[in-house]
């Protein structure tokens, strides 16, 4: 299990809904913004990663929501590696509302890793590395 | 468990990523039309629902992405109410790419029955009956 | 300037905001929808358009939103080739609210043509002859 | 004319396309945050001048599109008041992709002010005088 990252997002007007709260598909953009910036935070980037030849598509996400998140509420992502297999990564996720202090969301995902022909491939070393640094 | 109920969705461009695929977060705005689209099979429109003072957010959302699903393809969403309680009810979802015939995606959602000041209530008689129809 | 083709879309949940109303930037994929039905109505896909190698990326554009869309509305999106030079096509729009019957948004766009390395290129025959047709 | 505000914002991987630009419509979400970033240098919350009764729903909006942005880049997005009216605002914006230092897109929105039941009324002093201070 890898150390933590904590991403700041702040909700915008077009991703709420007319109940008045954050969207919950608009919770996997936030997912994915905690991914980049756990990535960033060790030094790496998504992009990079994609330009040499790996990518990283979510193959399974779950979300549980607990509370409300509404327009310009700031919001603080939480993210680790839970898990690390050959040829897959799992992430979990926390969301705590900065406006309430309550945790608001709970959440996971699973990433294999392809080439640039989309075929399964083994985690590069480098990334291996990455989530098992204290 | 309800009777199932098809919608067919067309993936616009602004869906897709850099990927080349549906983004993985708007599958959860398919499974919210394939929801209305249960509704309306009905003769019930979630408007309505809310506007008479029922709301039914998502407060847990599952997928799994088994396969692509790219710009223009027709996706058909298969949804089905697999369970109701008291204040929640549980969907089910299967999404066919069309273009290849293959199931590409398996979701659930959970939804909370509230009322217009977002405290959970019983779901309606007349809700509870569409779903155990045949 | 071409023949009008009208496609119909139905506004998700997800593309309202807290307003009630569908979000202004959701337009532009309502747009985007419209100009893949216009090309679907004269026999091409603007997937295989983008397959032999054209793309028609958006340079301009502009919107007068003058009334209310919302949930469940039902759009008429009217759009039509108005102008064609040698690299761009300019189209225009006028979305009707099925529910109210009235004008609520009318816009425009240019696209440009461009080749698979994005340099500008005269656009194809093939495709100067849908806007001219009667 | 108002002074100028700058609010800087990185590209999510959800808001590209297949084209492996950020999505047209997308530019109106950073717009929208340009909004709300200005009213927030000037000491306003967006937020509390709804709550306050007061909405400012775009009317109309122009975009061109001059240059690329792509996934993890960092955009800046300069926002001034151009113009200001007895009941309507008029933003400017240009973005510059930090990335390459260019000049990347353009564009302008209108406003109009109305109050809780969507009737235009003036424009409060208070929002008046942030549009006319250096």
């Amino acid at each position: 299990m890898s150390t933590r990252t904590v991403e700041r997002i702040r909700i915008r007007y077009g991703e709420t809904d007319m109940m008045g709260h954050a969207y919950y598909g608009n919770y996997l953009l936030y997912f994915e913004q905690a991914r980049a910036a756990w990535l960033r935070a060790r030094g790496v980037s998504y992009l990079e990663m994609e330009e040499a030849g790996f990518k990283l598509p979510v193959v399974e996400v779950w979300a549980k929501y607990r509370g409300e998140v509404k327009y310009d509420d700031v919001i603080a992502v939480t993210i680790w590696a839970e898990e690390m297999r050959r040829a897959a990564v799992h992430f979990k996720y926390e969301i705590v509302n900065e406006s309430t202090g309550k945790l608001v969301t709970e959440g996971y995902t699973w990433q294999v890793c392809v080439d640039s022909s989309m075929k399964v491939v083994s985690i590069p070393q480098f990334f291996r590395d990455l989530a098992s640094e204290p």
